[in-house]
């Protein structure tokens, strides 16, 4: 009748919270990829001021693309994130949270666009790296790291590596001074079972080398929550979400649900209930994000979504039966 | 570098499939919850249609309530789910879909709705009870069963019961006919931890007796899909889906993300496709389910959804955030 030993211990569990967890909110970085990060500043000053109130630990802007390698004419400044760009949003920023950019290897200039630490407002460089470019990755995480920022890295579309190859480059990482590894499921089609087993091995090597683990879910599968919850369980404490989920395609894990399952009272709801409300529903009148169909089928096929998201821009959009054939008659 | 043995057997596992998993889809009865069983027999048809061609296993039309106890010019005919409607929809039913009807204790007329199995196209009886309708629920498993009906049964909102009443509700299931228990979070407030531990009693109950056990999972907070998962893994073998998610307020596990999921050959994705893009997504003009902010809020606080479907259907609807101050202050 009554609870065993080890429920209790869970029960307790669950209603405390763990103080190391942080939750880095990717609203404005993963989202610029449905509008060319053509965000409007009082978007971007929305999202600011509702991750300072709500107590959210780290606040992503957007990319630190080289500028010759993109059409500055199509793409908005988050894919670039100058310093003053970021000044005028934040100021000095002095308030409890951290701002992180992102780092594309092969296609950022670090010499030029990664500052001093001491000259910038930025606390932590993300490096996104595919498999094939980790020795680039290593060598942005060591002049990031050089330069005084915190580090992180993104090795992308790990559903699609070999395990292999995986362990391959958490042995690098581990001997890098970044401090957190993420597990990305790109394309938003790892089962619990893959999320746990990919922690597995990205755990084993951080914790030898007092790393953290970190997560940044996709929600083709509507598991991008839950995925973040079972890397939580087995230990991973840096926490991508994304307020409404805006993210690429079928978007990230909701911030407002990680705050509602993360009983830490420093964090708090509301604030990121007005950001939905008076900046971000708006724009959904422009650009679609969210689970639906095609991202299902693409989730399901372990696939980048960009052909689901070609097709929600063309007339076609509603039929879901003939995207499936498409894609189904390409394998 | 290569896979453990754990890992080894469990990706074994998971290429294959179970072949005691059953997908009951709920899209009409519970749908009917958000359009007062109003369907059109041509959404009906296609319904139907597509779960025979997907090889679903059952499909639950609707509630076999009493008539006196309902305002027929305010409720469809699935309210009531008569022999004659459901011929005029499946005939004889001469496919492998059976076909399911839910009775709620104390607003069924079991000895007048409730026909003999061998006058019925009805296959399965579902019993849904409240805990302290318990007795009534026992009078009525025993009733359809020597009728001839497959019986399962649904102890509601079980994320508000103590542990101890729920063990006592198992015993008494554990010694009726009923063939599958299920787990229901009514207001889709649990989390995997919190499936795990119920899932634990219930299969315990359930297994010592010979009987199943089922998931039916609402997606207050986008976790339908992985707590089904979740039961799954554990042992559950009837599992509730409905086609696009619809059903009360943020809707029930979409059953084309469970045939996703399970790798069993029988079932296919692409009619339920066609039947969400033909069906359902016309529907969504009329009326409005699935995940938002209002459900995710009554989710976290382990309510009944009726607030925010009353806020859904409001002028206020857009402003989420007197919704939660509503609620919060009522707390």
């Amino acid at each position: 009748m009554s609870l065993s030993p080890q429920e209790e211990e869970l029960a307790q569990r669950w209603v405390s919270f763990r103080p190391e967890i942080k939750i880095v909110d990717c609203t404005i970085r993963d989202g610029g990829l449905m509008n060319d990060h053509q965000f409007e500043d009082q978007t971007v000053q929305a999202v600011y001021r509702a991750c300072v109130e709500a107590g959210i630990d780290y606040m992503e802007f957007g990319y630190k693309g080289a500028r010759e390698m993109y059409d500055t004419s199509k793409y908005g400044i988050w894919k670039f994130s100058h310093e003053d760009d970021l000044r005028r949003i934040v100021g000095d920023n002095d308030t409890d949270l951290k701002i992180s950019v992102m780092a594309d290897v092969d296609r950022t200039d670090i010499d030029r666009d990664i500052l001093p630490r001491s000259d910038s407002v930025i606390d932590m460089v993300r490096v996104a790296t595919y498999i094939h470019q980790v020795p680039g990755a290593l060598a942005m995480i060591q002049d990031a790291h050089d330069k005084g920022y915190e580090t992180c890295v993104n090795l992308m579309a790990a559903s699609v590596v070999s395990l292999a190859e995986i362990e391959g480059a958490l042995e690098l990482f581990a001997q890098s001074p970044v401090n957190t590894i993420y597990v990305v499921d790109s394309f938003g089609s790892m089962f619990t079972e893959q999320v746990r087993m990919l922690l597995g091995h990205y755990l084993k090597h951080a914790q030898a080398a007092g790393k953290e683990v970190g997560i940044h879910a996709h929600n083709n599968q509507q598991l991008a929550f839950a995925n973040t919850i079972e890397a939580i369980s087995l230990g991973a404490n840096y926490l991508d979400g994304s307020i409404a989920g805006l993210g690429r395609g079928a978007g990230n894990c909701p911030t407002e649900l990680l705050v509602g399952f993360l009983r830490n009272p420093k964090y708090h709801l509301r604030p990121l209930l007005t950001c939905i409300r008076d900046a971000l529903d708006p724009l959904r009148a422009r650009m679609q994000w969210g689970p639906n169909i095609p991202y299902m089928i693409t989730g399901q096929l372990n696939r980048h979504p960009r052909a689901a998201m070609a097709w929600e821009d063309s007339d076609t959009c509603h039929d879901h039966v003939a995207f499936y054939d498409s894609v189904i008659e390409e394998e």
